[in-house]
């Protein structure tokens, strides 16, 4: 063990954050002189969230890789202002949400996955409990800001009820992470009306999905 | 909506992970083909983890990022068929180990940073809750699986009490994520005596932490 891990081991929290933000974005300064491409999802704007991903995965891929429809990040930031709900699919991306951020906004999130209700109706359905969940959700939160960074036919679900005026989401958060029905799911949202947020490609995950909900919260209680 | 969204979107998700995982052994093929040193860290006995690890994150980088020590996977799953307990870093990470695998095999889960009895140690020492996490567990489960996907400080300390010889963990799975102190806590695993899985870099994660638990449970019980 040298003498560099015994420091910054002692570090505060706070102060290992500010340095690793400072090292992410000396990064992205390099790859913007490389290939400005390759950091396309960044604006002013979009800094916040795009760090707050590549902190959380170490992956610079998401500098490219997030699609922000317009005005996402004004109505995301105003959705939680004013305590909207969150509704993610997995337990995980709820586990990941920062609690305390949220409580100080009002903000509740949830995650149906395990609800009695979902699982009932989806057994009587014969149909996911991903699907259910989000059919459950639409009825108690339909102005939620929806998360979702597992399942696919969860967003896929969510692009119906939307265009079948059921849903009327905030934003969507829409990474799922997979290799099977995952790219269309999420192509499917970009370039229509829905106000969302979508990692493009393959790549996503219940730590992708808490993370952006936490950029959020963050930028408006810190 | 094409029709292809709509045919796999009906899959069960028993079809769909096993599309997935032929995509990512496909992929793995390919790769190997290009660069042999891409795909290093897979070997008959690693490839179920490494390829749950991709399913979880749709990176390929972890071909060759995972290390093993020598015996690493035989540990773990002589650990999980004797119903060894985990013990994750992050609430996160314990979310994602599927409960159900885990519960056939008798492991219990567990993740002590919102305990009461560490909240009042790290207070007590000015330590951080997860350092004081791991000393905690050490004390009620020191033979366990301990599982870091997010503080390196946790990583730290495991190597501080193993040399100590108050923890003789069955297994260490050190992949936390980041760019202050994370490199350098997963490379003082690597070549020691500890029996260990180690995301080499930068990357790493509750998901990949989580995935790597789920690829023991499911090599054991599917």
């Amino acid at each position: 063990m040298n003498e560099q891990v015994t420091d910054s081991s002692s570090l505060p929290p706070d102060e290992i954050e500010r340095r690793s933000f400072a090292i992410i974005g000396e990064e992205l300064d390099r790859l913007r002189t490389i290939d400005p491409a390759s950091v396309s999802s960044l604006t002013p704007e979009t800094e916040a969230i795009v760090k707050r991903v590549i902190h959380t995965t170490a992956d610079f891929d998401y500098a490219r890789n997030l699609y922000f429809s317009p005005g996402a990040v004004v109505a995301g930031l105003d959705a939680f202002r004013n305590g909207a709900p969150v509704v993610t699919d997995t337990t995980m991306a709820l586990s990941g949400i920062n609690k305390q951020a949220a409580g100080k906004l009002g903000v509740e999130a949830h995650c149906l996955i395990a609800d009695r209700e979902v699982r009932e109706s989806a057994a009587a359905a014969g149909t996911t409990r991903s699907r259910a969940a989000v059919d459950v959700a639409a009825e108690r939160w339909p102005d939620a800001v929806y998360v979702i960074g597992n399942a696919p036919t969860a967003l896929l679900r969510i692009r119906e009820l939307i265009r079948d005026g059921r849903l009327t989401p905030r934003l969507v958060v829409g990474v799922p992470v997979g290799f099977v029905n995952v790219v269309e799911s999420k192509d499917a949202l970009i370039g229509r009306e829905t106000t969302c947020i979508v990692a493009r490609g393959r790549k996503g995950g219940s730590n992708v999905a808490a993370a952006i909900v936490n950029a959020f919260l963050y930028t408006l209680t810190r």
